[in-house]
């Protein structure tokens, strides 16, 4: 039985599945594309991802593409197999919570905080031009209220939801990519936040995320 | 035993948690905002949404905000109590495959879809400006595109995982709107893509929320 991802260590996307897999305590395997041209071939479309992307994900014949529907399966599938930990409770409240939390980092959390990373990091590698300092300053002033919202709902919690779940980890990878691009102020300057990020970073599966990808801090 | 719903008939987030509702054969009540300003109380903000959206959930005491993740727990809690409908199946990887569709939905359908309907049918309303042609026009193309691959994925299937699901519902009323300002084109000039609209608007539920909330079709 062999878990394959499809995906490369620089992709935020193919990061969350390789963390939901420590997490869990599984091994896998590793396949990167030999290049940005063989995921958009019509076989890569017809059998891999439809729509052109990675993470893809081969469970041992089964095929799911997309970072949330690949890190939910693994769940449903393997949490309680190999270790304690987990990410989705099994409790209806307790699951609810945690996904108020998941749509709440995709609402008002990710999407300011992918709009300024493409302009500080990918802009340049991907469309050779300068980041517009206009877009910047306005994700980032977005981001800022989504955190002093952030703030107020971490109050006197060492999680999200009180525990470590799915929801704190989807956090992780853009976070850490903000942080590398000196932007981690927004978080440090806020007492609850900064506490909650050294929290779930300070767990031994981002650690070793840390030392097996190379991920420079 | 009551289930209270905040929010309005007009939006499109709210319109999901009634339409599971009926699905799953509950009975509601809704509560409606009195003004835009009232969801920006700190009273609001402070006990129901602390970003200062709608809709919420109030569920006997049990307090929940997010449409989707309210979608989750209103399944996770009520499906099989009052009838069969299935809207997330126990299978993991059915339900795999139902993830695969609500994160593509998010990823490449809602997300072009919703800007082209911001142009179209809110600005005016809200920033009292006319819709910029350049960006309708990159929104449908971007559409356009995401629904060749659906046509595709739709191939000799009557809905999106073979079977009514979450995933079919969470696309509705977005292309309810679409259909409304005379985008309906897109999809009906795509065999599967059509009769997969008809399949799913079709059902009672839908029927039953076009006469109660006079949804203009
Ligand atoms: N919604 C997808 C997004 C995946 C995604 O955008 N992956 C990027 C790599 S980080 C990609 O494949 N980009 C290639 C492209 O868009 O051409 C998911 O959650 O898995
Ligand atoms: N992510 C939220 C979005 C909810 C949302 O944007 N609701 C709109 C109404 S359709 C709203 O409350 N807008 C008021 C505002 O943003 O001021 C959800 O899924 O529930």
């Amino acid at each position: 039985m062999t878990i394959q991802v499809f995906g490369y260590p620089k992709s935020t996307f193919t990061l969350v599945i390789f963390h939901v897999l420590k997490e869990l305590g599984l091994s896998y395997e590793t396949v990167q594309p030999s290049s940005h041209e063989e995921i958009k071939t019509p076989e890569y479309l017809a059998t891999k991802h439809p729509f052109g992307k990675i993470p893809y994900l081969d469970d041992d014949g089964f095929h799911i593409y997309e970072s949330r529907a690949i890190a939910r399966y693994l769940v449903n599938k393997y949490q309680g197999t190999k270790n304690s930990t987990v990410l989705i409770p099994s409790d209806v409240q307790k699951a609810a919570l945690m996904e108020q939390f998941i749509s709440v980092e995709i609402s008002y959390y990710t999407s300011p905080l992918f709009k300024m990373l493409f302009e500080l990091l990918m802009k340049k590698r991907l469309q050779g031009s300068e980041p517009d300092s206009k877009i910047v300053n306005e994700a980032r002033e977005e981001l800022e209220t989504t955190l002093d919202v952030y703030e107020k709902l971490l109050e006197g919690k060492d999680y999200l939801t009180g525990e470590f779940s799915l929801a704190d980890l989807l956090h992780i990878p853009l976070t850490f990519y903000a942080f590398n691009v000196g932007e981690g102020d927004l978080w440090n300057k806020r007492p609850n936040v900064s506490r909650w990020w050294k929290n779930i970073t300070e767990r031994e599966s981002w650690k070793n995320m840390i030392t097996e990808y190379n991920l420079t801090a």
